[in-house]
């Protein structure tokens, strides 16, 4: 009465092959870590991670538990013509942080990137690729445009989640977002001034 | 020939007190700390501390090796009506992190402030005193909102000097400027509409 057509050991390989990754981006970096490599080390063919996984960039997404695919939801929230997209990437973006079970994941690597050069190099080189590769593409907007509306959103997790300033941290959420929608709004709007606000 | 007017021993009263300091406010976090509590520590009189620092905040700026206090350099950018107000913040925060003379105790105080629990509990407190009880008025703004504008910066931080994602890491200043100016203005002038813009 299995629950899933998953055939038994599937479960196995797949972790099997989150170890292999979280190894082989620690050791290599982001940049230097390939599926042909994490799939040598699982001891599985490339085409089997491919298959679990996708791109380098959702292993990662997978190896760091990482509740979810910023990209993925960026394209959600922009194709959503009914809110305006300032805000809702500010209240999904909250609403993660603000859920120990999907922040403890983030913090943990957030605060590893900021204590060991090795994480550093491997959440450097994801976050490059996301802003330049996917992000900046959903939103329409230059990579260094991209990177500013990121800037935005992990200044308020320094603030609020990290190191819990006091006036941050007890903020109401709805408070925050009217404050600095507006912020982001400015830093989306100025690079297409033809786009509609809401 | 004494180049200033100091008796022999200040210079070295003065590290012992920012000696003092550095071990109370790891202790006792920022809030626990008192001038009080370093003089008896540096075996000074607290009149003393007081004299060659000033408050608490100016204790914590001096002991932390911090290039400049946030307060007096808001104040300062302020009272400036030639000059964009949130310009000027931005291009003096990104000439004090982009110089490494003042970025290294700046980024050395912002990694133990994300890996360790006693730094984040200084940190914490010096930069909540700092916001609520100065940037604020130095802005005209209520604190969250002054504290939403050192969000934007530590964004900044965090990106360009910490984790050192590609596209921001290597971006021009004044190309950052122009970018995030609008997004900083948006938080100071939604705050205060009246406020002239330049």
């Amino acid at each position: 009465m299995a629950r899933t057509g998953r055939r038994p050991g599937t479960t196995q390989t797949r972790e099997e092959i989150l170890r292999a990754a979280r190894e082989q981006f620690a050791d290599l970096g982001y940049d230097g870590a390939t599926i042909r490599g994490i799939a040598r080390a699982a001891g599985v063919d490339p085409a089997l991670v491919h298959h679990y996984f996708g791109a380098k960039q959702r292993v990662f997404i997978a190896a760091m538990r990482l509740p979810f695919n910023p990209a993925d939801e960026v394209r959600a929230i922009m194709a959503d013509r009914e809110h305006d997209h300032a805000e809702s990437i500010l209240r999904f973006f909250l609403r993660m942080w603000d859920d120990p079970q999907s922040r403890d994941p983030m913090l943990a690597l957030v605060r590893s990137a900021t204590s060991h050069d090795k994480a550093a190099e491997a959440v450097r080189g994801f976050m490059n690729d996301l802003v330049v590769h996917h992000i900046s593409k959903e939103l329409g907007l230059p990579p260094l445009r991209a990177a500013m509306i990121g800037s935005q959103l992990f200044g308020i997790v320094l603030l609020r989640y990290v190191v819990g300033v006091e006036v941050v941290r007890s903020a109401d959420t709805e408070e925050i977002v009217a404050m600095y929608a507006p912020a982001i709004r400015a830093v989306i709007e100025d690079g297409d001034p033809a786009r509609p606000t809401a």
